[in-house]
């Protein structure tokens, strides 16, 4: 779907996706630091909140899948032509392929957090894999178009390997906060850029078409996607403070300990997290 | 051997060595959780294994190195044709120093697992500049080659090299198994890309040859790439729990401890495998 | 400001934290070796010098784009000329991007050593963000110029690509004296170069314009990075043996104890700083 | 010095060091293994042999630095020419160049090693830059000249930057011996390349030149560099084989403790040794 939903579909995933993180992260950072001692309960509540995000992101990538393939002018599964001399919508193929790996990334969150046989650390492996075939599809996906065209896709890039490898890291060191409010940062950035592509590439109020061989345009689109992370950090921000003020209320409520303790135990956790440890 | 059966012998090689890894590996991961009692026997039994897998790397080296030599149309040891003005199969030659360095790897496989006196990581050293080596060579290995030609290659060297920096992890974070099922899992693509490559570029049935200049199939080649790591995600995820089924029923026979109780002894190993020990 | 003075100034600001950190690490890392019982008073202190050195990146980031905007021939806030067919000054905007991410910076800074409620790390990923969104604008930037101008900016890029990958290693290696040193003299080196950059590609003595086609210039000014980079490391090399000096003098002064005794500590301080712990 | 001296005086200082090293390493590790409760003592005679290396080391780079200065054919100090219109030998002052980080490697080497206030981790740092300088400069070295010369000189830079590389990491996994052994193969394979190149290009014995556009000479040029490697291996082990007799022999003379119980104490130091602990 080499169009404005082709697009916005996907963009809409990740914002979705990012807009969730920049909440749960923050939570789950600030409930460690508050209830080391009821922690148990809430790892508990946190293993299902995986899994209920790994089922969201199967059945999203189910959807994906149908959608490509049976949408009015998709393939219909059909690989070949009749007569066997061509491929037939490689396009929506490809984006099947894509989704297919988000799957797989689901079923494992799955089966990670419903049973205790699946060594830790898969998870994250498969996610960062299933972005880097992202990318790596998408890399051999621009190939013959306008600068203008190569040139969007590739900042798309820039966040898409960025963010694999952050999650790769995340292999190693497991609830390492700095590295999930990147991560967050990233997938956001990448929802509303795949909007920005929309816009861009087919604008659907009809306006005028951009000049795709302009390199004013280039340079413009170059700074503009750096607004659009600026404004992604922002989001991740405004999130976390919220989150914080919304525990912190919550706390004042309960009678907890004094604020001026946290601090301390919240070096420890950085220590225990660096050794790949999110027990204390 | 720029022909099928030069594509389809180092495909088995390196599909044999990932089906072998895909059970060996969940095989070493779940006897530790298991049997951290009786584990001074499973560990001496799994350093014959190793000693085996070296032999084996190592036999199949030198038979792959002669094969490559005394083949009909092979070099025959001679690098320099009489008059001295031109190279002697330069292709045979250049497979020949691949199997030489994982001869090497094999070799050093066997001294470590057979004594005491080499330091650990080295095995993993090795094997990962065998598998670098590999790729290095095949990256000047297809120049001026048609482009459905270079880029089927090319593939090839995102799991070659990809494989070749996880073994390098593995040097500092040993007994990983996370790294261990992915190395498993690019060996597997390995071994069913050189497959594919054969069928492609010389169709053993004597069908039509693909066009190589049509950018579609270029497009099919790299998403047929993910659909084979995706095959091969799926045969690792077959062997893991094959293997956990088996262990499982023996264990219940011998009448083991509680499953429950297995989650957090798992946890532990995992903090100690990043400090790069496998004693707990 | 494609001029003498839109280098000048963002050299003199690299130059300017380079030689401030030049200074403040050492007295950092040899405070630590010297008064581990007086410490929590000593880190206080730091505490409130970061804090004024994050009020200083983002007012200097607030005059920078202030500046770029409404220099005579700035874009006065104008993105799009009035007939909207053509972006106004681009090169402008670029730069008032690059100072916005040293804002938030800056920001994130003060927030960070000023409140407790933000994770450890997010300070040094900003930092390594605003300085890689520093080299991804200048990497698209100089599109089309002459060989001379581009190599000059590429060797740039290696500076600033260099130093944003060691502060992204200080987010899991924090307070690692290495990696502090090692930022300082790439950021001095940029300092100096985006001088250097002003005197050859606009000489302010109105002097003769390099030829810019002139192979033999191209390799003289790579060379000339390195020498920069030798001067860089030289000033380094001189701050932090005078700030050993002072030091040592001020603990004789104060009776401390004997010089032998320090190597062992700071061996122990190594080890706690590649857990990622700045405690003991 | 573009000629066949040229080469082979940095192939001879390469070579010389690598198998220096290859020697050094073994003793450090295995003097480890077995002197635990004498280390004290074996520290300090190290100490001593890294400061005379740091000694040979600076004194090589002021020859170096002079030689190709005052070689006949050499700038003698002046960079421009007296018209002041073109560069004079930037060839020999870009060896100088090199030579000069080697130079200021060699004075942290010797600061580091004699005194104890520096901190650790730097020599090695300032390793890794030279080296990284050497091949920095190396890469805009080759310019504008026949394909088999550019070839020859880039695998040499996969042997510099992977040089480079390892001893980067050796700032933070201080004394680990695969790495050591890795870095040491690596220096005799690029000792033994600088030959290589000076035979193929400057052939010493005034016989036939290379064709330097023929691709079977690349090919094999590039066979020709796995074999020096798999050559440099094979040192390296003769070489650890060699001290492992010589220390043994050493041992039974002086009853020492049983060889059934070192694997284990090494395994420990293993350990430590990720932590970037050279004590216990």
């Amino acid at each position: 779907m080499a169009n404005f939903k082709g697009h916005a579909l996907p963009g809409s995933f990740f914002l979705l996706f990012g807009l969730w993180w920049s909440v749960k992260y923050p939570i789950k950072f600030l409930a460690k630091r508050n209830e080391s001692s009821r922690r148990r309960s809430s790892r508990l509540c946190f293993n299902r909140v995986e899994l209920a995000e790994g089922v969201v992101k199967a059945v999203f990538s189910l959807v994906g899948i149908l959608a490509e393939q049976f949408v009015p002018d998709g393939p219909h599964l059909h690989l070949m032509s009749e007569d066997s001399k061509s491929w037939v919508k490689l396009m929506n193929w490809q984006h099947s392929t894509m989704y297919l790996f988000f799957g797989i990334s689901g079923i494992i969150d799955i089966v990670t957090y419903s049973s205790s046989w699946i060594p830790i650390g898969l998870d994250r492996l498969l996610l960062s894999l299933a972005v880097f075939i992202e990318g790596f599809l998408f890399y051999f996906h621009v190939h013959n178009r306008p600068p203008l065209d190569v040139h969007i896709h590739s900042l798309l890039l820039t966040a898409v390997f960025g963010g694999s490898f952050i999650i790769m890291m995340e292999v190693f060191l497991r609830d390492h906060i700095v590295l999930e409010l990147f991560r967050t940062s990233l997938a956001i950035l990448q929802g509303t850029w795949f909007w920005q592509i929309g816009f861009v590439l087919y604008p659907p109020s009809g306006g005028p078409e951009w000049n795709e061989n302009d390199h004013g345009n280039i340079m413009f689109i170059t700074m503009c996607f750096c607004w659009h992370y600026a404004a992604s950090l922002l989001i991740v921000a405004i999130s976390y403070t919220l989150v914080y003020w919304v525990m912190q209320i919550k706390l004042k409520r309960a009678g907890a300990i004094e604020l001026g303790q946290l601090k301390v135990s919240e070096k420890n956790s950085q220590v225990s997290l660096l050794n790949g440890s999110d027990e204390e």
